[in-house]
């Protein structure tokens, strides 16, 4: 079974390993570091990368932090538990935001967690989504069938499930319009169902080290693509929907503003700049127009072509 | 006892006078107007300014809308019922969010709002504050003292309780930030302690009234200033952070997205771009930390000179 202290280091070499592997994407910059550390406990590295030549804003933070249970976090996690008893928590994990220079590269998230409580009971989530400012199906293809080839060599289930689940997270409500592409989202994996431990780590780890080769794959078909001031305005608009489901709907970064976390790190998923316009419509057959009619739930992107 | 006719159609007028004054004071450009309906009941009128000589993006909108009182609003009011009773609502307002062109010259923020329940309860709420991206001390000082004013001649407790409530209120509890000088803020102001409706109703027309002429001041005061290239940089950071106080913290603007509220009109209230920079830091001694030193709960502006 593995130990914290082995997810741990795990999580912190993927970091690394993201790092180089972006670093090298870019070509022109690399990440600063601020370590941190928490009142509570534990801490985080958080890197972030500025005006480089493919991502001009973007962050790769591990962290790892652990303390008494928050009153407020028991109850959105549903536990039970006698009063009397004080319970402690460790969770560590990644997590990743990275917007490109060129409105025609996608944005990426990915998150990669493990959290554990002094009750014993711990889980694995995580999750990888793709929000292109101009939907390519093509590609949108090759990201879903990454992931499901990840997902499908541990079970069967997991693919449909958690693309379901990104669907439905990867949600923006008040706009009825998807963030993005959407990807996998897990959360909760716990050991039953035949799985271990260690099988829902290996799980993650597949996850996490498919990161760089699914981003490096879209860069690069998308790095050599021409685009002018009407498509840098439409990547505004976009971020502006980023941002509204970051600030608004996202509950890791709700939970993290609301409990006291660092908020330099949660925010390194915000873009550096995001326009607002009211009632924005797109022009008829325009790309802006394909891609807003692609942002919805229950595509099926595998098998669109 | 002023009707629910009466308020409303007070509320109209008072959009209308409002957009008058602004269409003045810009001198440019006029109100673009939507007239919306709602599915459960009511509707609004959302006019809105882009572009403007003074105004870059502002909203001026008015609303009445009405129908079964959604569970989780009785539930966030606190509102003890039968569960076999259905309450119906009734609710009417203006709000306002101006974003200016120039760095030099506040944003500000109003709304007075009418509510009522089949059961009888009824209340007026509202508030003004504003948000410069440069404090200066005697504009602020200028700001308070006609609240002040505004307040006084209704009930001398009103602008201490209403300016601490405003405080408390435009706060961005994860930067720990005020969102700029404040105001006043107050909600769920009844019939009690010698205040008749009629009374209440009169101190929410004189709020509404307030408005033209104290924005006013602050633009005629500002609007020469000279400002470059730093200074627009500037803009559009603290832009994000209203950005941020408006869809984290905002009551109004959470209640409203999680319930099918008109988004676009809700929303009307972001700025026309907003920029995120990891960890700024303002220069030491600049006009940029000397504002961020006035960003702070419990300042007297009044008497600061």
């Amino acid at each position: 079974m593995p130990s914290e202290t082995e997810i741990t280091d795990w999580f912190k070499e993927l970091q690394d390993n993201i790092c180089d592997g972006l670093e090298k994407l870019d070509g022109e910059v690399s990440f600063h570091e601020d370590m941190w550390s928490r009142e509570g406990g534990g801490g985080g590295r958080t890197r972030v990368i500025r005006n480089g030549a493919l991502i001009e804003k973007g962050g790769v933070n591990f962290s790892a932090v652990e303390g008494h249970m928050p009153p407020e976090l028991l109850k959105v996690l549903k536990v039970e538990t006698e009063t009397s008893k004080k319970i402690s928590f460790y969770a560590t994990g990644v997590s990743i935001v990275l917007h490109p220079q060129s409105p025609m590269i996608p944005i990426i998230h990915m998150n990669v967690r493990y959290f554990q409580m002094s009750n014993g009971l711990w889980w694995f989530g995580g999750g990888i989504d793709l929000t292109p400012h101009y939907v390519d199906l093509i590609l949108a293809g090759d990201f879903h069938r990454h992931l499901k080839k990840v997902c499908d060599k541990h079970h069967i289930s997991y693919y449909p499930e958690f693309k379901k689940w990104a669907d439905d997270y990867f949600f923006i409500q008040h706009r009825n319009e998807s963030r993005g592409i959407g990807g996998i989202f897990f959360d909760r994996l716990k050991e039953k169902g035949g799985f271990t431990k260690l099988q829902r780590f290996n799980f993650v780890k597949e996850v996490g080290n498919a990161f760089v080769p699914l981003y490096t794959h879209q860069v690069n078909n998308t790095r050599k693509l021409d685009y002018g001031q009407n498509e840098l305005n439409w990547q505004r608009l976009r971020r502006g929907r980023y941002v509204e489901f970051n600030l608004v709907w996202d509950r890791g970064t709700k939970f993290g503003l609301e409990t006291n976390g660092r908020t330099e790190s949660i925010l390194m998923s915000l873009p550096p700049q995001a326009d607002w316009e009211y009632c924005f419509s797109a022009e008829a057959n325009s790309a802006e127009e394909k891609t807003l009619n692609k942002l919805k739930k229950g595509i099926n992107w595998i098998d669109l072509f």
